[in-house]
């Protein structure tokens, strides 16, 4: 049984945190982002199958491999965040269930059936990123997150010859929020939520 | 630009919190529910499109329609939760865009393409829906989320009628840590991520 985590943490990590497009120069260390997604992989996924990977893009030379990948509005911002993750999914997970879920046989539950395998990789591989996301803004980082590139050509650039899709990207760094606009709005609890 | 949250809050989050599956006898209020999504929809969605919807299972009676859609083994721990959300996303959530994202036409690079709104609503139903579980750790509340339910008859029982889809479930209150058994093993860093 967890307390209620205080005002200045819920502000960091949801109410006041935002999403960036502008970097400010200030060095982001690797150990921050080792430090952000240790602490999303201690959050839970299904029969603990853990199926993100992340690959964290760093160098100019990789930041040219994505490039072209790229919706011509994320191109310039990419470009310049210090890091841009690319979040992926093994749709083939299963195969590390021994491992990660060892007191059963939760292989079996996927081998063999690509289909279920694909969603529960999506499904899960999504709950990840956004747990890094959070995580990211826990130790401080800014974040911005992107749906607008190929993800066919990003699979082929970074994830080619293996079981791993693109899910979505994320710029990472200190945001600059002299240039963010207003919050778009959001919906009221009883828009969207009931209780039964 | 953020300061990183507390250690005490790094743990309520992700380093301590456990997935549940037994309930202390404590009043689990609305209105905690109510601020957990209050939470959770200031995170980010692709276009603030903010997909996810949400029933909050909390009457003998609706928990009995919920029992015979759970697998076996999900179903005395769900009846016995306070809570069990039923997390859910809305394939027309483009109708929406509207209101959410008043400053460009959105809703056109959706409506009329399926697949792309199917795959959207998924995602970012799904990062909402671990905004969600971390937001209610943040209030306090423990979680319980599960897979093993049978999708089309949730659908059948809870949403027909609509363009909305069951994701997962998630037992929400207090959690009994007496029961609680080990973790399982979480990966390293270099086993699922890379710098480059």
């Amino acid at each position: 049984m967890s307390e209620a985590i205080d005002d200045a943490a819920l502000d960091a990590l949801f109410r006041e945190a935002r999403t960036h497009n502008a970097w400010i120069d200030r060095e982001t260390p690797d150990e921050l982002l080792r430090r952000a997604y240790d602490l999303a992989k201690m959050a839970p996924t299904s029969a603990n199958c853990q199926p993100m990977r992340v690959i964290f893009v760093r160098s100019e030379a990789e930041k040219k491999k994505l490039e072209p990948c790229l919706m011509e509005g994320n191109r310039e911002k990419t470009m310049k965040a210090p890091a841009t993750a690319i979040i992926g999914y093994d749709v083939e997970f299963f195969e590390e269930l021994p491992r990660l879920f060892p007191h059963t046989d939760a292989r079996s539950w996927f081998a063999g059936k690509p289909k279920a395998a694909e969603t529960n990789a999506f499904r899960n591989g999504s709950l990840q990123g956004a747990y890094l996301l959070l995580a990211c803004r826990a130790v401080g980082l800014d974040c911005g997150p992107m749906s607008g590139f190929d993800n066919a050509k990003v699979d082929e650039a970074f994830f080619k010859g293996t079981t791993i899709k693109s899910n979505f990207l994320m710029n990472i760094g200190y945001g600059d929020p002299s240039v963010l606009h207003d919050r778009s709005p959001r919906p009221a609890f009883d828009d969207f939520c009931k209780i039964v």
